[in-house]
C-alpha cells in the first residue's frame, strides 16, 4: 500500500539509528560505510589540528565502553544500554569517588524525569554522564566506579560527499550532518533522506539536470567549517542549498529561508511547498533566517560567506520535546512523514530544474485549434475540461518568460496537464521550446 | 423614480432578446439596426473566407426555421418557440429518421431537466436540436421528421463599430459581442450597456474627452480575431480597454484583470470600484486574467498582441447556473444591475479621463481662509465640515502631482465636493490647474 | 512605586493647567515661564502686524475678567470659574441686554449639556460666552448685565525655542503648542511631555547626539507659520519632526505620519512602537497625513515645505468627547499614560540616534567562541539563552550593513543585551565598529 520508499527508508533508519557517532572517530565512519552501500559517496579524512578559518580540527574521539557501578558493585549507568549515557567526547576516566564527587559529573533533566539528555563537551576537556532524573534520584550514598573507555588523540574527522553533473557547473548544495549518537530525528532522519534524494537524482542523471548536486554528509559545525575551509573555489559557484535536519517527525513543514530571504532556493522551495495539484493542500510555515539558533546554515550564511543556503524541515530543532534526549527516538520519526518530506524535496529539485520556456509560433490571437482536432467541436465533454483550459493557458503564457512550473502556480492547473499539452503543441507547431 | 436610463435599458433589452443571433448572418445585422438607432454605428461586412490571424472568415450561416414532429404529426420541438432549440451553424437537413438516429443529434442538460443547452458547432459541419432532459424524455419510439431550413453559403461576417475621437489618437477600446440568440445576461447585456456608455461619451464630446473612445459590437472570437486583423495600425494606440459582458445579474461586480495585470485600465477600473462615496461601498472582487475561460478578452491578450483589456462583468461566464441554457432569460437581467454596472463603467472612464491637477499658489503654510471669507469664524457648521475638509484637502495636495481622483479616492471626499472647492479656490487664486 | 517622572510630570501638569493661554498675551507667557524652570527655553516676541507667509499676526489680546449677571444681579457666568467661558479673542464689552440678544452670543454643546464648549474668533472681531447647555437653559427672560474686561491690542506673539546642538547640524524639529485655556489632554499634555524629553536630551548632551534637537512651544497655526517664516534656513536642515498634542489620555497610542509616508522620522516611530522587547506590545495604530484635520504638522507639510513632520498622539483630536471641551480636564490625562507616550518619543530618538553599525573580523563561518570562554562548554544555562542568541546573531549581522536598531527589530531580542554583547565582541576583536 505505502510508497516503497517509505519501507526503503525505514530499514535505513533502524540501520542508522543504533550507531554511536560524535563529531569525529568510527562512529562516523561506520555511518558513512552504511550510505555508501546506497549512493557511492566520497569519504575524506582531515587530519586533527589542521587549520580551518577560525577552528582547527580537534582531536579524533572513540569510545568503547563506560558505566558507573553504584557501591553494591551493580551496573547502574552502562554506555551500551543508551550510548546517551556518556558526555560526548568525555576524556576516559577509570576511578572511584563518593557520590558527592561524581555528582559533580551527571547532568539529567528535572523537568523531564524519564529521559537522557545529550551533552558533549568538544573543546573542553570534561568527562561526565547523562542520565535520567529518575536513575539519579535512585543513587545512594558511598563510592562508586566510574569507567569511561574513550580515547582522544590525533586522528582525524570524516566527511561524506557526492558530486552529481549536471549540465552546467553551478551547485546546489545538499548538506546534512552525521555526528549525533541514537537520536532518531535530529539526526538520523536528515541522512535518511539525503541519501534518497541522491538516489532519485542519479537515477535522473541520464535526463542530463541542468544544475550540479553536491551532497555533503558532515559533522555538524565543524564539518560544514572544515568543508567551507576546503572548498573556496565550489562557493561562488553554488547557486542554492538545504540543510536537512529534523526531517521525519509528524510536525508540519518548515522551512528556515537563507539569509538572503529571496533567493533562488528560497522562491524554488516556496513554490514547492505552495504547489496546487489534486492533493490537498501541504500544511507549511516559513521562517526568516536567523543565526542564533539552527544547524550549518549558521556556517554556510555566516556573512563572509552569506551563500543562499535555507534548511527544510518538518519540528525545528528545541521545538519538539524529545530534543536532543533519549525520547528522540525511533518513535517519533515516520516513514510515511520521510517520505513526505522528501517529496517536497524532489519538488524543490524540479523547481530548480524546470526549464520548459515555450514560445507560440502563433501568438497574434488564439490559434484555431478545432481545425487542428485539438478542440471539441460542440463543448468539451467534462473530462476535457482540464484538457481545454491547460490548451489555452500554455498557449497564452508561452512568450518564452514564463516556465510551465510558474504557469501550474499561476493557473491552478497540474503541471502534468500542462507538460502533456505542451507536447502536443509542440507537436502541431503551435508553439517551441525556447532554451 | 428609477434612473431614466433604467427604463431606457429595459425597452433595449427586450428589443433584442428576441433576435435570433449567430456569429454571421441576419441576426448580427438587425441587432446592428437596432443599436444604430441609439448611437452611430458603422457596419462592416467581412467576406467568406477572408484570412484573419490563423483563421478564416466563415461561411454566413441563416436559418428560416426548424422543428421536430413526432410519429403522430405533431410539432414537439420548434424553432419559433425558443431559437436555442437548434445546434447553431446546424447544416440543412429535411429527413424522418427512427428515434434512435434522432438522439444522436439531440443536446440536453440533464443535471437542469427543464432547461434548454445553448450549443453550437461553426467550424464542424453538423445539425442538432437543442432540448430539455424532459422534452427529450417524452419521446416515443418511432418515426420522427426533421427540418431545419438553414442555409450555409458565402457572405460575410459582419460587426459594428464607432470611434469617438478625444483630443489625443491614444485609444479605449470597449468590446461586446453580438452572437448569441435569445440570452440576456450572456449576451444581450453586454451591447445594452456599452450603447448606453457609447451615447453618455457622445454627450461629453464637445467637453472634449482625453481620450479616443472605440466600441465594437462583433461576434465573439471570430469577430475579434477579424477585427485584430484588419487594425493593425490601431493596435498601438489602445491605451487600455474593456470586454462587456454578463454585466446585468445581480452578483456582485467581477473584474477580470488585463494579461498584464497592473496597466493604466486595472488601476482605472480598480479605484472606480474602489472610490469612496457618500453611498455604501460597491461589493466587487477582482480575479487575474486567466486565458482558459473568458471572451474576447482572450484574443486581446494572446502573447503576440498582448493589449491592456480587461473584463468588467458582474457575475462571470459559467458561473451562474442559467448560463448558456434557455434559463438566461429576461428574469436573470434587471436594468438596475445593469445601469449600476454602467455607472462604474462611467467612473472608469472617469477615472481615465481625470485631468484635474492643481499647483498651490501659496503652498508655504495654509492660506489664510478666515480673511477670504472662506473659513467660519468660530468653527464650522456641522454641514460645512466636508466643505472645509475638502478646501484643505484641496490645498494641501495641489502640487502639480495629484489629480483630483487621487485625492477623493486618498481623503475619501466625495470628487464632486472637490471639484466645487477647486473651482472656489481657482477664483480666489489659491490655486491655479496644470496642464 | 511609580516612575518618578509621572510625578514630575503630574505636577507640572497641575501647574500648567489652570492658566489661561491664548494664541497670544499673558497666558503664553506665563506658561513659558513655567517651563523655563525646567529647560532653558528662549522666549521670543513677534511684533502685532509682522507679516507671517500669508498670515499677519495678530494684536495681543489680554483678559482680566468676564461675567453675566442675570436680571436679580446674581453672576450667573464667570470667567474666574473656569477661564472657557469666554470666547477665545473676545473684544471687551460692557454692557446692559435682554436675553434674546444676549443668547446670540451664547455657544453650548446641546448634545453635550454639561460641557462648556472651547470656542475661539481670533480673527473675526466678535464677543461671546460659552456655557453648558443646562446653564443656558436656566437663564430667565430679563435684562442681563454682561462685562468682558479684555484688551486686544498691538502688542506681540509669543514663543519658546530650545536648541539642543548635536554633532551634525541636521535637525530634528520637536513641536507643541500653548495657546489654549484650561484643557488637559488637548493642550497641556504636549507642553509637558516635550518639556521632559528636551530635559532627558539635555542630560544626554555630554555623550554627543548625533541630531541638533530643536523644540518650540508655539501657539498653534500662527504661531508655527510665524515660526516658518523666520526660520527658513532652518528648514532645509530638518532631517525629521514631530508635533506633540494629545498625548496624556488612556486611548492607544496614534502616530499619524508625515505627508511624504516613509520618511526617516516615520520609520523611526513605526518601530519604535513596533519595538519588541521584554514588556507585552503595544497597543497602536498609524494613520496616514490628513491635512483637513490635525495641529501644525499641517503648516510644517503644506505643500511648500513638505517637511517631513508626523505627530506622536494618543486619542487623537476629535476622537475623544472631551475634546474641545471643559470635560477635557485633569481627569483625562494621567500622568502614567504621559510617561508611556514619553517613552515612546525617547525610543524615537533612540532610533534617530542608532548608529551602532559593526563589521565582522571573523566573518567566515561562526567563530569559535568557546575557545575564547564566549560560550558555555556543555550548553547554555538556562539564563545564558539570551545572550547566546544574542552573541551570534550580532555576529551574523556584522556586515557594516545593519544597526543594532534592526538586529533587535529583526531578531526580538533586547536592544540593551545587543548593545552589551557587541562591546564584548569588540573587546574580543570579532567585530569592529564602523562609520
Amino acid at each position: 500500500m505505502a510508497d516503497p520508499r517509505e519501507k526503503e527508508m525505514g530499514v535505513l533508519l533502524r540501520r542508522l539509528f543504533p550507531i554511536h557517532r560524535s563529531i569525529t572517530g568510527k562512529g562516523v565512519r561506520e555511518t558513512l560505510r552504511v550510505l555508501k552501500k546506497y549512493i557511492p559517496l566520497k569519504v575524506h579524512e582531515v587530519g586533527s589540528g589542521t587549520k580551518a578559518l577560525d577552528w582547527r580540527v580537534p582531536d579524533e574521539w572513540n569510545i568503547k565502553d563506560a558505566y558507573i557501578k553504584d557501591p553494591s558493585g551493580k551496573k547502574v549507568i552502562d554506555f551500551k544500554q543508551n550510548n546517551l549515557h556518556v558526555l560526548n567526547y568525555s576524556i576516559p576516566i577509570r576511578a572511584k569517588m563518593p557520590l558527592a564527587e561524581l555528582s559533580e559529573h551527571i547532568h539529567t533533566l528535572p523537568a523531564q524525569p524519564g529521559l537522557i539528555p545529550y551533552k558533549t563537551s568538544y573543546y573542553k576537556r570534561n568527562w561526565g554522564f547523562c542520565m535520567t532524573e529518575r536513575q539519579k534520584k535512585k543513587l545512594v550514598a558511598g563510592t562508586y566506579e566510574v569507567v569511561i573507555d574513550s580515547s582522544l588523540e590525533k586522528g582525524s574527522l570524516t566527511y561524506g560527499e557526492l558530486v552529481i553533473a549536471g549540465r552546467t557547473k553551478e551547485e546546489i548544495l545538499f548538506s546534512t550532518y552525521v555526528c549525533h549518537p541514537s537520536m532518531a530525528n535530529d539526526n538520523v532522519s536528515g541522512p535518511v533522506l539525503l541519501s534518497m534524494l541522491a538516489r532519485h537524482l542519479l537515477k535522473l542523471k541520464r535526463k542530463k539536470l541542468r544544475y550540479t548536486y553536491r551532497f555533503i554528509f558532515i559533522p555538524e559545525t565543524i564539518g560544514s567549517i572544515v568543508w567551507l575551509s576546503r572548498n573556496r573555489p565550489v562557493l561562488g559557484r553554488i547557486a542554492g542549498g538545504l540543510v536537512a535536519t529534523c526531517v521525519g517527525d509528524k510536525g508540519p513543514l518548515t522551512y528556515k529561508r537563507s539569509r538572503r530571504g529571496a533567493a533562488l532556493i528560497d522562491r524554488a522551495v516556496e513554490n514547492a511547498l505552495a504547489r496546487p495539484g489534486k492533493k490537498s493542500k501541504i500544511k507549511y510555515r516559513v521562517m526568516d533566517f536567523d543565526p542564533a539558533a539552527g544547524s550549518d546554515e549558521r556556517q554556510f550564511c555566516s556573512p563572509g560567506f552569506d551563500l543562499p543556503v535555507g534548511s527544510l524541515m518538518r519540528t525545528p530543532y528545541g521545538r519538539y520535546p524529545e530534543y536532543h534526549t533519549s525520547g528522540d527516538d525511533l518513535s517519533v520519526v515516520r516513514p510515511k512523514y520521510l517520505r513526505e518530506t522528501l517529496d517536497r524535496y524532489i519538488d524543490t529539485v524540479a523547481e530548480l530544474e524546470d526549464d520548459e520556456y515555450y514560445e507560440s509560433r502563433s501568438p497574434f490571437g488564439e490559434p484555431q485549434l478545432g481545425r487542428r482536432g485539438l478542440y471539441s467541436a460542440i463543448g468539451p465533454a467534462k473530462n476535457e475540461g482540464v484538457r481545454e483550459s491547460a490548451m489555452l493557458t500554455v498557449l497564452n503564457y508561452s512568450d518564452g518568460a514564463h516556465n510551465l512550473s510558474w504557469i501550474a502556480r499561476h493557473s491552478g492547473l497540474p503541471l502534468k496537464e500542462l507538460r502533456a499539452i505542451a507536447r502536443i503543441l509542440v507537436l502541431h507547431r503551435l508553439i517551441r521550446r525556447v532554451a
